[in-house]
């Protein structure tokens, strides 16, 4: 039996898009940050008396395609490292599901780490971050602390693409504003695929992602956040600006979505060192300076904010979890 | 002395981005409708007593830059056609200026047809819309009534960038929905500059504008409504996406305009046959069958849309209005 815990993680540079459905190849290289305040922790045990795996979400057996995409991942596991038993999986979110936060890359992620070491192994991260990402891509880059890069690899070649930890260290925050309008007309999958197969802006995406990436490790590696936030924005607007012109369009923000981005261009206006990010939702995610509690008050006050989950950089993925939720 | 009176006309296709920033070629065809409700009468009288030219607008001496734009744009038609008085222009508008309604099309329209007239010019059609394009760029297609298309032309050729009529009747409305959030951060202009320059999605825009330019003929030609409906929401939506990934964005959309898509999108799934198009501002334009008064009454019943103009198809620009407003 093993506990493993992941972090979630926004991304500053998106991944969007895949050239191998099944493997989660990426067309584009991407960079996130892990976020200490939201995660997942999952309890593996294999069991002999099994027949099928089980999982327990939050406390109650998951929906069916919710434990199939579980088992079909384990059964990648079993495949890879040559065992067969039938696991119990116990896993719960440290924030409320159906709020719109991405909880699949802390998920695959916790699960890899529980499922291999309860199996008996020891991978390294490289190894795990591999794994991860076949469960749900942006779950290779929650092996990792702090700010870290999914490396697209070559061809269909499944071991050249996994994430890496950067070194870079700033002091940020990442303010995850739920927003009133919570609901999510287009999975992120969904959307995903549609713009890759029907929108006419998505031929120049990798090329304009793969740019925005560069530029932004060169910000970070020189510290300077500004950049690093003005980046994050371009690179955020490029990718919804590819889905606004699949079709049918996919469009993920809502009325509140676009006046969070307002406010946020506001509050930088009046002096405020703030930048947005938004995923596959109508969520929007504000990069601050760690300790800037006045601008995190200024986000918060907004009418359409219904909830902020303030983060600070997180962990690696690891085992025995202090205080584990399952 | 002529007054001449030319009709607003909203594009299906777009128009964005020039070539040629002087003489106002674009980098692709557009497609437009001219609309009756919308319209601009301008009187023209060439006074030996002028030391420079004169322009009133709605009743007022219009500010500088806008007289000078004029007079400049009259400087052209003295030099092509040979005189040389200055002009007396007064001009006004059947719809408030202000609330965000491109009024330059229609404004520069009656200007060729009322200056060149007034000058004892009897031009083309095709002559005057080859004028007018260096007004203000769309003005070219207002010289033409009902459905009309502005050809890009060749290289640097003046001569070869016109509108034409076609020759397409569809019965539509063009509902013109002006909402209580008019304010546009960017004017048109700059926002096209801004995105041709700096959006990495643009350069995919000549060939996607194209692309659909086709198709939205080919869906006139057969009196496919939702095709045409459809097509033109796609065109609008690649526009307004090029835009966002400009640096800095150009963000054309407020919160209202994006709940107003929403309704379009809802009573649309509710079996109104209606679609929407946006232009460089915030307010939305939505295309539906003539006659189609329940769907105009759900459209207007949105507690964001401040002001309605419904529309019918308009005729071409033409000489001595009934009822003229100067």
């Amino acid at each position: 039996m093993s506990i493993a815990r992941a972090h979630s993680n926004i991304a500053l540079i998106k991944y969007w898009g895949k050239r191998h459905e099944v493997l989660k190849l990426p067309t584009n290289g991407s960079l996130s940050l892990t976020l200490d305040a939201l995660y997942t922790d999952t309890r593996v045990s294999y069991r002999a008396d099994l027949t099928q795996d089980q999982l327990v979400l939050n406390g109650a057996p998951a929906p069916e395609a919710m434990r199939l995409r579980v088992s079909r991942f384990l059964d990648l596991l079993r495949q890879t490292h040559g065992y067969s038993a039938y696991a119990e999986v116990v896993s719960a979110n440290s924030f409320p599901t159906g709020a719109g936060l991405a909880s699949s890359a802390s998920a695959f992620a916790a699960l890899t780490l529980a499922a291999t070491a309860a199996a008996g192994l020891q991978l390294s991260p490289r190894q795990l971050s591999q794994l991860a990402r076949q469960g749900s891509g942006s779950a290779c880059r929650s092996i990792f602390g702090g700010f870290a890069e999914w490396l697209p690899g070559t061809a269909d070649a499944d071991a050249s693409s996994y994430a890496e930890g950067l070194k870079t260290e700033l002091p940020v925050w990442m303010a995850v504003l739920v927003l009133n309008q919570g609901h999510k007309a287009t999975g992120s999958g969904d959307g995903m695929a549609r713009t890759v197969a029907t929108s006419p802006l998505y031929s120049v995406w990798p090329a304009t992602a793969s740019a925005d990436l560069q530029a932004l490790k060169a910000a970070l590696a020189a510290g300077d956040l500004a950049a690093v936030g003005e980046l994050m924005e371009h690179n955020a607007l490029a990718m919804h600006a590819t889905a606004l012109a699949a079709r049918p369009p996919v469009i993920y923000w809502q009325p509140e979505t676009l006046a969070l981005i307002q406010h946020v261009q506001q509050l930088r206006s009046a002096g405020h060192a703030c930048w947005f990010t938004i995923d596959a939702g109508p969520n929007i995610k504000v990069l601050l300076p760690a300790g800037a509690e006045a601008t995190l008050q200024a986000l918060r006050s907004h009418p359409a904010v219904q909830q902020v989950f303030c983060c600070s950089t997180g962990p690696a993925a690891h085992l025995n979890p202090a205080e584990p939720l399952v």
